[in-house]
């Protein structure tokens, strides 16, 4: 037996995460599934369950529970309660997004903008939102619902900017970082940083939980938008140039475009500031982006962010879920090389 | 001088109640403005200042600070705070209400939907909710964050039972009820309660108050749908047929279709059930209204539970603002004869 055989690939840090906690995350999925009912209105459950059970990774409840069980202290219910909320506001979040952005699949599926109508995907999206307050409140911790509350706010607020900066070549850096925190990160620290309040832990280690969710989500979101230019790799199997399509301004952009000669201004701003696009302009974006290095470069930011998350669990108590924490910020960057 | 002359008007019952509460009013509409802006994304105050200060009767803030203020107590900012939350939260709704029904028109402009987008409409529809649910936790007050988060699912299922009931010429009227409870009674009833709560007022106070804000706002949405089909009046100056053209399922509608013959139900099936409408339905449909005394009907209903919410106010301490909740519940149906 040769040596590559014998030993199991070690599995990947999320499906070790939800190893661990599986018997906390078959309680949320359970409270999930049944809040997600309504007596009254049969499209409501419809419209979730076919985003819920397509899968995702559940990585934010995932998230939650982890940094609550660093803890080992009793936690009454209060992070399965913490962690349904957060699951519930990103399911709410995808239904609007996907009508923002006139999206026809997510997760491999039709979205359901497309299966039913804009309408019941914003009204389904608005009850989700309803029931992660109504969820969030039974935690019984005002300081806890408060993170919920401010990172709803940053979220809405992030998703706003997004759109009102589409198109605009003379987004910053810092806006675009605004933008990520607000659609990623601010529910990543959220979760991790209600994690840590909901098993009662110092102030200290809350916030370095807040600091590791910020830095995990600013990584998992440029990773993202590198992947939606197919990453380093060859992009097979992975639709790309959403983002290209839709205007929106993310890393690569930014970066080749401060790099850009005149020629390729004027691409650009064909392009993506006043979206005329025609056959063949992804692939000359994608040349671009390489002549500049504009995804490694993203790349490079994306391995800064996961190296300050890691640096934020330093203080927090040795515990094999603090491993896989760090492990997961890893493999945010890994997955795509 | 002749007694007409000679005697003022009597002020409106809700001028009357924004005059006694207009300093917490005037905190309120600064607490509004302030939560309104956005540092980073201006499309967020562009879009709701449309919305807020083409004014619209803040007929909610009002209730829930009246609620409130019945009992005297040191109130510490809650109902300020409470009452901002039910005017976001209302806000919210009109705008992803304005996406679902595909207005053009709102408090006599152009709404938010036509005047930027559909996306603008959607996402400072959440960011509006999150500052709502933000506003809610400043409260400090768990049992009124509960009475908040249940309104909001509430009122959400209820806007997606309309979607659902849309064309289903066999909606019960306890359907009906179900959808008014959601998308009216059950933010006033929240506002009634809440400002109870807020207040420390004892359970059965604020069992009282939470029935007169259900009644009431079940009374009102009965006379709004009343009002669709003209009313009572000429409907001179007022748009009506709304809710006929987009196929809603109204009390005028369950109680002509009650009474219908072979004829008259083809018609309805036809103009609501397959939202088949030719020039002249509108006219039918207002003809066999008034023959089966279908709008009479409806304001007879809504007399009943402006009554309930008179009853309710039974046993509140003796208070000018009792009085003016109970005028104001008359005033409601009285406003259209």
């Amino acid at each position: 037996m040769s040596p590559d055989t014998a030993r199991p690939a070690p599995a990947r840090p999320h499906d070790r995460l939800a190893a661990w906690l599986a018997d906390d995350m078959a309680a949320v999925n359970d409270l999930i599934a049944g809040r997600m009912a309504s007596r009254h209105a049969p499209r409501i459950p419809e419209v979730t369950a076919h985003l819920i059970e397509a899968g995702g990774k559940r990585l934010r409840p995932l998230l939650a529970l982890a940094a609550a069980r660093l803890f080992e202290t009793d936690l009454e219910g209060r992070h399965i309660r913490l962690a349904a909320t957060v699951e519930f506001i990103h399911t709410a979040t995808l239904l609007h997004d996907d009508v923002v952005d006139e999206s026809a699949r997510r997760r491999g599926r039709p979205t359901a903008n497309l299966l039913w109508d804009n309408k019941s995907s914003v009204l389904v999206g608005d009850y989700l939102f309803a029931r992660a307050f109504q969820l969030s409140v039974e935690t019984g911790n005002l300081r806890i619902l408060d993170i919920l509350a401010e990172a709803s706010a940053t979220l809405a607020e992030g998703e706003v900017l997004q759109l009102t900066a589409a198109g605009d070549l003379s987004t910053t850096e810092a806006v675009y970082l605004q933008i990520v925190r607000g659609k990623t990160a601010a529910l990543f620290a959220a979760a991790t940083e209600g994690g840590a309040v909901a098993a009662g832990a110092g102030a200290d280690h809350a916030a370095a939980l807040r600091n590791y969710g910020d830095a995990l989500g600013i990584a998992f979101q440029m990773v993202d938008d590198f992947l939606d230019y197919g990453g380093a790799g060859d992009g097979i199997g992975k639709d790309i140039g959403d983002d290209f399509r839709e205007g929106k301004i993310t890393l690569p952009v930014i970066r080749a475009l401060a790099a850009a000669d005149e020629d390729e201004r004027a691409f650009w701003k064909r392009c993506i500031g006043r979206g005329q696009q025609q056959d063949g302009d992804l692939e000359r974006a994608l040349a671009i982006l390489a002549r500049h290095g504009a995804l490694a470069a993203t790349r490079t930011a994306a391995l800064e962010w996961v190296a300050r998350a890691k640096t934020s669990l330093a203080g927090l108590p040795e515990h094999p879920l603090r491993d896989m924490l760090a492990d997961l910020a890893d493999y945010v960057v890994e997955r795509v090389v």
